[in-house]
């Protein structure tokens, strides 16, 4: 047994011996003759790239850049397992790719990389971009994290972003959505607490801040983010600054002190009952820590939670990341989008929370189902559309057309079933 | 038509339009509960990170390290095009990723990179190394391609190779080895020119001198390379020390004279009726320019050419990469080798040469027909036991379990044939 799943350590490592990757390189054509090995490879592809030198543009045309991307990490934060180096990172970064091609048909290269430094990540990702249509950022770590997303998406004309970071923001901000809806109070009236300081946390506050949330305290081991915090970083002092209206003092018994909503991104076993008890009237606990949650299911509706949900798929609330970054990938690569904007992350946001009709949204479901075929589709039509407003798609695709395609790659023909 | 091809420029685009890269991923497994997500992934894949962070070398049993190679190209010296930028070579690095697959299943990841020093070159192949077996370097120029496979053979445990060096030099000796049978004469004895002084000049004379030849000139169109050659790059200048013992001053008109052999790497259309006439007689024609042959089937068997092959699929005699590179990569990666040496490629190039059989050996047959089943398997045989011979791999395989292995890996289970 590892935690609620029913299988052991021997199990899975006899698993991943036999996936040999889990995933291949496959040909999407065959050479049975002559002719066939001319036209793919010489003198045919000649020809495909002399016409790319002429119009570097039709590289999207002739090539499978438009639907690869690179799943980048040094392997310095893996999964709450600190610095694994970049070998031991590529299970995960292997995981990731198939999970992107099952759920989001994109062909995800796993890259791990040998580079310590945000520095030379960034170096790597300026020379791999010609190749790629976007490039995901996996477990790099935080600041460095912020650091290399920003400055390449300054510089490159592909998007480049964290999943880490914007996956969990959008998860998390969806969920706080429909946890509001049920609570019947406005974002801006909220109260909310992020324990954790690091990718996902900062990511999801910044978010849940431009989605219209005023009252935020985040914070870490050392207490609450703020001047009399030790040792924070140049990310964390910024958001520091925009985060903490009341001023408050202290760790999590000040923080939590009748908060609506507390988002746990913290190691697991943080929050105890009384904790839950010193919230606001309905207490929402998204216990989201990875290996362990900050708090039982059981010990936190004992001490009057009224929504749970944890990173666990077996919860009733399972908050996934699946459900986001497939789509997100999805839809910006179909607009060809040169880098993913605030307004995308909104959109995908909420295109999310309202997979959940009003009228199904209680305490036990504020998040789609694993494997609900509509996840996908949706988020991908909402992300590429929010690109088209924001200006930042190079392609202008009619409303619905995302949806349709997507659903199509994913489960073929609709008008079929 | 394009050269000898039945298609022409509209069809090579649009078929790499519907191609869609050529290669694609795909997942070796497939997820569709939450017991396979939680195996495939999150927290199995973590099982897998930690015993690869204990153990660096288990990275081969528990992710698709061990059959991935990465196919790197800055684009600087395409297919006779010159620099055409990394764009503009992905066409070239999936078809190679594509005969990769499917001539030695192989999972080749196309890397195009913008990265236009030697420098940078081998700085990103360090930098992806832990996430490959090993790393082909493709179409980047002479001498750029000799000191990055050099310095980057020094210091990584992957062997690092130039199809455009050692394919090609294994291709061209094993047709030289044919060559000289027909001729009864030795390798020692024979005369050879190699025309054209770049990556597959260069590498193609240095295997020959390996195997034995002594009198082999080597020229450009600058002349014969040696202290009255202008501008020689510190490479050409390294194989002219090695290369003319009899001191032949002048270009081709001069070389020829009397030679058995000509090796034809240059541009297209540069050796005329003329020059195989002042040729040995029974003279080996090897025009192997890309887009146009050095001379014409016609025009050299008209000016007494005994043997004559070329670069072209059609050809009796068609000189292909495509026979040498997937079996030496799928010998390379199947033992764990950490580098190409010389007698792996003098291996690979008796087994080219020995899949004719003397009975079968004439001036119209001295290569491998296309599409033989048994290249590959007899090619990464002999890669494999070489480098094991040589102590440069890292597994022990008993003699003819990789040539079995290979065979089943294209064909199918051999015995239900």
């Amino acid at each position: 047994m590892i935690g609620s799943f029913d299988f052991d350590r021997k199990e899975a490592l006899e698993f991943h011996k036999k996936a040999k990757g889990k995933v291949q390189t496959i040909p999407t054509v065959n050479i049975r003759n002559e002719h066939q090995l001319g036209i793919a490879y010489v003198p045919g592809c000649v020809i495909a790239c002399d016409e790319i030198k002429h119009n570097p543009s039709l590289v999207y045309e002739y090539t499978g850049k438009a639907n690869r991307i690179a799943e980048v990490s040094n392997g310095h934060e893996v999964l709450g397992m600190g610095d694994v180096g970049p070998e031991a990172s590529i299970p995960m970064l292997e995981g990731k790719a198939l999970l992107l091609k099952l759920f989001g048909d994109v062909n995800a290269i796993p890259m791990a990389i040998n580079a310590p430094t945000a520095d030379e990540i960034i170096n790597f990702c300026r020379m791999i971009a010609p190749t790629v249509g976007a490039i995901n950022i996996e477990d790099i770590g935080s600041p460095d994290t912020f650091h290399v997303v920003r400055r390449l998406t300054e510089t490159l004309d592909i998007p480049v972003f964290c999943d880490d970071q914007q996956g969990s923001a959008v998860i998390i901000l969806s969920a706080v959505k429909n946890s509001i809806r049920l609570l019947d109070i406005s974002l801006p009236e909220s109260r909310i607490v992020v324990m954790g300081a690091g990718a996902a946390g900062i990511a999801s506050t910044d978010l849940l801040l431009k989605a219209g949330a005023h009252d935020i305290i985040i914070l870490d081991e050392g207490g609450i983010l703020g001047p009399s915090h030790p040792g924070m970083d140049n990310v964390q002092a910024g958001i520091a600054e925009k985060t903490n209206p009341r001023g408050v003092r202290g760790g999590l018994d000040e923080a939590i002190a009748g908060a609506d909503i507390l988002v746990g991104l913290s190691r697991g076993n943080t929050v105890s009952k009384g904790h839950i008890k010193k919230m606001n009237k309905k207490p929402v606990v998204l216990a989201l820590a990875l290996s362990n949650p900050e708090i039982s299911h059981v010990d936190a509706v004992n001490a009057g939670a009224f929504i749970y949900a944890s990173g666990n798929v077996h919860d009733d609330n399972a908050m996934l990341n699946i459900h986001a970054f497939p789509g997100i990938v999805r839809g910006a690569l179909d607009v060809r989008a040169k880098k993913l904007t605030d307004s995308m992350l909104l959109a995908a946001s909420d295109a999310l929370a309202n997979m959940i009709d009003r009228r199904n949204l209680t305490p036990d479901h504020i998040c789609p189902k694993f494997f609900g075929s509509e996840t996908t589709p949706r988020v991908a039509e909402a992300v590429g559309q929010a690109a088209i407003s924001d200006g930042v798609a190079f392609l202008t695709i009619p409303e619905g057309r995302i949806y349709q395609d997507t659903w199509h790659r994913l489960f073929g023909d609709i008008e079929h079933i």
